[in-house]
């Protein structure tokens, strides 16, 4: 989207929009013959609303690129997705709810094994067990002391966490210190050629913070070391209510989410206990914002366990709570997904995603919410990160381009 | 469309292209389970023209973007609209039929009333009727004499009037003089920052515009002031003959129109009565152009005015004379419209504009013309700066690109 176009035109209003994001949506037919999850799925609701909307297939990133969660929902919320990254070590810090600030400089760690010869012999320290790798955390939380900077580490999962650095300066223009393969030794963390002396200053607060590491750790092989990848700082995406003139909110589970809508400028609402109780938090705050991303993650878990039934059967259960959504009267509703997850590939892929729009203002195309319904639809194949610029001009919050 | 590809492929041959215009074609059923008003339209010609013709929905702009006149034809003609603008001051020049020259600075003029005290009580002097507005425009045209350049005013309609300020070296990069809100002093024309003597120039000019105007309008309460705002120059748009070495005719009955084909470089045809006459006009001049755009207003109008039957009348109407057009034999014909105007909405839109294009080189997918079979056209959706392009490639206009 073409954020300085939505700067010059976009005007606040009363009118509603919500976006409501089913993880993982887009499918496939697990034979060529058959349906895909959403197509087999009863789904009385969407089919009717279906039947007075604008529908579509968006595509998150590029032809035949399959998007992680953070490029995904960069594009539903208009930024372009190659254009404005958000490093892994962010997605991980968000991921662990830390609330990220604008000095922050985040990275991935791997508690990893070193034998005698300094070499790592295991990336992953044995995949070592969360118990354990927690209390590991505890103990670099304690002990670790940096001069200039604080460091905060969150434990994720088995052998992964994640390190916030906190000063004044810093860069990620950082090499990893993960030589990727074993049998080598850790790399040292070095400014990217040509950077200044906020990347030197990083390097050096990494560098320091792994020898620091490699002495607590010494005693509790296999997790005797740490390797640290994926630098990133919290990065400057233009704000909802600056780009758009929305006052946005966020309804979403996971942290990951939460803190990616974060990052955009929406508030983080409390949520309720699943999808029901995600539509009971958005209509409690309807009258405060004018924006609402609700995000519903168990499609996205069903495709990935390749679990074709479970998918179909979330979004049957999303289908049956349609009705409170449509008795708010959002002047924009969209319903679609981030990408797809089909259950057949049990993982996220590059293919089109179903995408619906319903509002005052719509050419209907089918009578149906499907992948084959929107590839017929009256938005076409389209890129994923229009769509704020479709329900923006569906809710009548944009003024004409030139006279 | 990329006009860099276009000089280099593009071939002057005997073959006619002609573009039809049909302006704000583009609609919505008025109940999301009836027809559009080109849908509702009985048009036995371009059914059986769109039996033998490529379809598509294109999109002027941006998503969910409405389009003025100005950036719709502009896409028409093959420009990017985001990349060439037409400044309203030259649109509205444009529009009172004024040939601007390559150096004139056009300008909005509102006829406006300022208080005792200085400040700005009424920004449109009471609507004032348009021959009292009309002769103080005579006023200001024989009494205003600027040191160094010449200025041209011209009515509009009511308050509002076009000022074209003519010497060498101008620009417009100029602030406005119109404040915005009553109960505020006009501002002074002031140069953007950063700007050359030639924005300084242009400044000095329009602030002794004005103050002579005050001087002669001071008895003429409550049109005692001018407000100045929408400065442009004429733009640098590349030329139909040189990009598309086409000799290139406009057809149109209003003078934006014409005034648009003619920045494009196209000559503007003197047109007869309605589309009848138009057509006509067409027939005359067939043997001397090889490129002809013809624009029909009323579709546009009827679709402002919410009247859907008259916006299907018109289509009908437009109908019944496409056999004359058939006549011909273009070797390329397009039907389509610059935007939506659907009369649903009563203004213009951003949604998807019908494309029909006939030639001996289609893909047919549908036995009438409507947004929905347009939708699933061979086409698809794509974006109205390509339509060029495609008449080009379709009348064998390109030569290939690459061996």
């Amino acid at each position: 989207m073409d954020l300085d176009l939505m700067r010059e035109l976009s005007v606040s209003t009363d009118s509603r929009i919500v976006l409501l994001v089913l993880d993982g949506l887009g499918g496939l037919p697990m034979d060529p013959f058959g349906r895909t999850e959403l197509e087999a799925a009863n789904t009385p609701n969407l089919d009717s609303l279906a039947a007075r909307s604008d529908l579509g297939l968006s595509r998150p990133v590029a032809a035949g690129v399959s998007p992680g969660s953070g490029p995904g929902h960069l594009a539903l919320f208009g930024y372009n997705p190659l254009e404005y990254e958000v490093g892994r070590g962010v997605l991980s810090a968000l991921g662990v709810g830390f609330e990220l600030g604008e000095n922050d400089l985040a990275a991935r760690i791997n508690f990893a094994t070193r034998d005698e010869s300094g070499k790592i012999s295991d990336r992953r320290a044995g995949r070592i067990a969360n118990e354990e790798a927690s209390k590991l955390v505890d103990l670099l939380n304690e002990d670790v002391e940096l001069d200039g900077a604080e460091v905060f580490i969150t434990h994720e999962k088995e052998h992964r966490a994640v390190a916030v650095f906190r000063a004044d300066g810093l860069s990620d223009a950082l090499s990893d210190s993960d030589p990727q393969r074993t049998g080598l030794e850790p790399l040292p963390v070095e400014p990217a050629d040509g950077t200044g002396d906020g990347a030197k200053k990083s390097a050096e607060l990494a560098n320091a913070f792994i020898e620091e590491a490699n002495a607590i750790l010494a005693d509790h092989h296999p997790a005797n070391t740490v390797l640290l990848r994926g630098f990133g700082m919290h990065p400057a995406l233009p704000r909802f209510d600056e780009v758009y003139k929305l006052r946005a909110a966020a309804i979403a589970g996971y942290p990951m989410y939460k803190g990616l809508a974060r990052l955009a400028g929406m508030e983080v609402l409390k949520e309720g206990e699943g999808i029901a109780g995600e539509f009971e938090t958005l209509k409690h705050n309807w009258d405060t914002f004018d924006f609402f991303f609700i995000h519903v993650k168990a499609t996205d878990a069903a495709g990935e366990d390749g679990d074709f039934e479970r998918k179909s059967a979330v979004i049957e259960e999303a289908d049956a709570l349609i009705p409170e959504l449509l008795d708010l009267s959002s002047a924009a509703l969209a319903v679609t997904g981030d990408h797809a997850t089909p259950a057949k590939m049990e993982s996220h892929s590059w293919h089109g995603v179903p995408f619906l729009l319903s509002s005052e203002y719509t050419l209907p195309t089918s009578e149906s919410f499907g992948e084959r319904a929107c590839a017929g639809g009256s938005l076409g194949v389209f890129p994923a990160e229009e769509i704020m610029g479709l329900l923006m001009g569906h809710a009548l919050k944009l003024n004409r381009y030139g006279a």
